[in-house]
């Protein structure tokens, strides 16, 4: 990767920077048990399974993410016939975790309360295993205004679903509200990776997270619905004057929660379908399957490239 | 079941009511794609599919909701040797859903964005198939409060992490507020049949609803905490004080969406640990798989009485 001396310096600064908890207690905890991952810092050795983590990749689904650690581990050409990557987290259904080399690959489920029980053991379990230099990357889905379905987002800012960069949560009963910070430098770095690959359409925008598929995006096609189409396409159309360019319900936590313990985080999405022209997502699988391997080639790409420059260690 | 001529009455009335929807866009779709479930009205014939369904019981993790279906199988007397109950939702690994009879048994994963999503899926799908008389019960794990681990609670209401009965959503960029009333009759109808197994501890209390479940259950070990064990404990006395017996994440929006949708609903949840003495969830794997079990046997003993009574068609 081409750098300038200012770049190198701040990548270099950044494989130093160790995982922080905003928690003193849990350096004084004798054992911690990471519940949803069935794993245990008197069970398993943190520092051996994981000391070696760079960079970590989240999305919904399971199978997506054993997807993509085969075809990073085919990339970066760390497979062998035959090889197979066990669920680390076996035991458990909540998640799944697979590794290869020093990409973890790790399912969140859906919604902002799935994502965070997740973030709050994975970052927890980087910090037991003393990882350092950590890039945290969630691939996703997402439903597109004004872009063309299949279009990749490279989120600039996440938004709640009054078009805020804050993350709004109930603390002890007291509301507290986050800022949804994601780093510069890597959404430039992520845009040069798609401009690199020249695929398929990538824009960098903002992404609106919300707490619902249907009501809480304006979808007429939910049990419920008390507004009209006409109302549905004004809230989007503002939405897309915001400068929103997609909707998932993960990026606000995720942003809040990497920003705050030093993680360098970055949201990557695909645009199933364009919510202007209509709710249900119809197309045909194979179509969707294809769209939703976009974010996987483009942070592929990013972390080969990473990984091949001479001046990141 | 004994029930007294009003009670018969009202029980009548429940089985002929039809699961209705609060949009009515759905009824006018040509097709409507169930997208989380992998189903649709174009491709899969709901009311031969699950017009006999009485009964849905839905839970967080996949594999629990498996092994109910197998278990009201085997109380039902519906399950053959070599019986296995396949997975309706295969092709996707958002939800799992399984059926035997006129039981039907859905996964919905962790926290309030995604049961919503799975419910608005549910409600459509009971809808398309003509079905009525429903009851929806949610099967769950929960932090205890002043509770032996566990106990089972059965939610009288849901409230939220300030206390109140009230489901909060933002529709369009505004905040709505929805009750979370559930079947006080339904309440009556699973603690008299707790009393009937007498197997373990059962009480009927408040459910606290959170979006999150570190900070947002006043938990000392997540990645971020910024209160300490005096504050936790102020906060979760006072959840005692206001008749919260339990934690969980899915309950209010359960509540809020099965009442609009004139769906009995109630929530079955054990406790697997008391906060007021820890966070960890450490108990052996074993002690844990026993607890999980008990909604299950509370909730399958309910199904067979209702079945086998005489003035329930």
């Amino acid at each position: 990767m081409a750098s300038s001396v200012a770049e190198t310096k701040e990548l270099e600064n950044h494989s130093d920077c160790c995982v922080k908890l905003c928690n003193p207690n849990v350096a004084t905890m004798k054992e911690d048990v990471l519940y949803h991952f069935n794993l245990s810092t008197a069970t398993h050795d943190f520092p051996a399974m994981f000391g070696d983590v760079k960079f970590v990749c989240v999305g919904g689904s399971p199978s997506r993410m054993k997807a993509f650690i085969r075809y990073v581990a085919s990339e970066l050409s760390l497979d062998r016939p035959g090889m197979d990557y066990p669920n680390i987290c076996a035991g458990t259904d909540r998640y799944a975790m697979f590794k290869v080399g020093p990409v973890l690959s790790v399912s969140h489920g859906m919604g902002i309360p799935s994502i965070a029980i997740m973030l709050h053991e994975l970052i927890k379990l980087l910090y037991h295993a003393r990882c350092s230099g950590i890039t945290v990357i969630r691939i996703g889905t997402s439903g597109g205004i004004g872009l063309e379905p299949g279009s990749v987002v490279i989120t600039r800012q996440a938004v709640d679903a009054c078009f805020k960069p804050e993350f709004e949560q109930v603390v002890l009963g007291k509301r507290v509200i986050r800022s949804t910070d994601l780093d510069e430098q890597l959404v430039q770095e992520l845009t040069q990776c798609s401009a690199d690959l020249s695929e398929f359409t990538t824009v960098v925008g903002n992404t609106m997270c919300t707490l619902d598929f249907y009501e809480g995006q304006g979808r007429l096609d939910g049990a419920l619905c008390f507004y009209t189409e006409k109302d549905k396409q004004e809230y989007l159309k503002a939405a897309y004057a915001a400068g929103i360019r997609n909707i998932e319900m993960e990026s606000s936590v995720f942003a809040a929660m990497c920003s705050a313990c030093g993680l360098r985080a970055a949201v990557v999405c695909v645009t199933l379908l364009d919510r202007l022209k209509g709710d249900q997502i119809s197309s045909p699988h194979e179509v969707l399957a294809e769209y939703q391997q976009r974010p996987q080639r483009l942070v592929g790409h990013f972390i080969k490239k990473c990984l091949s420059a001479p001046d990141v260690p």
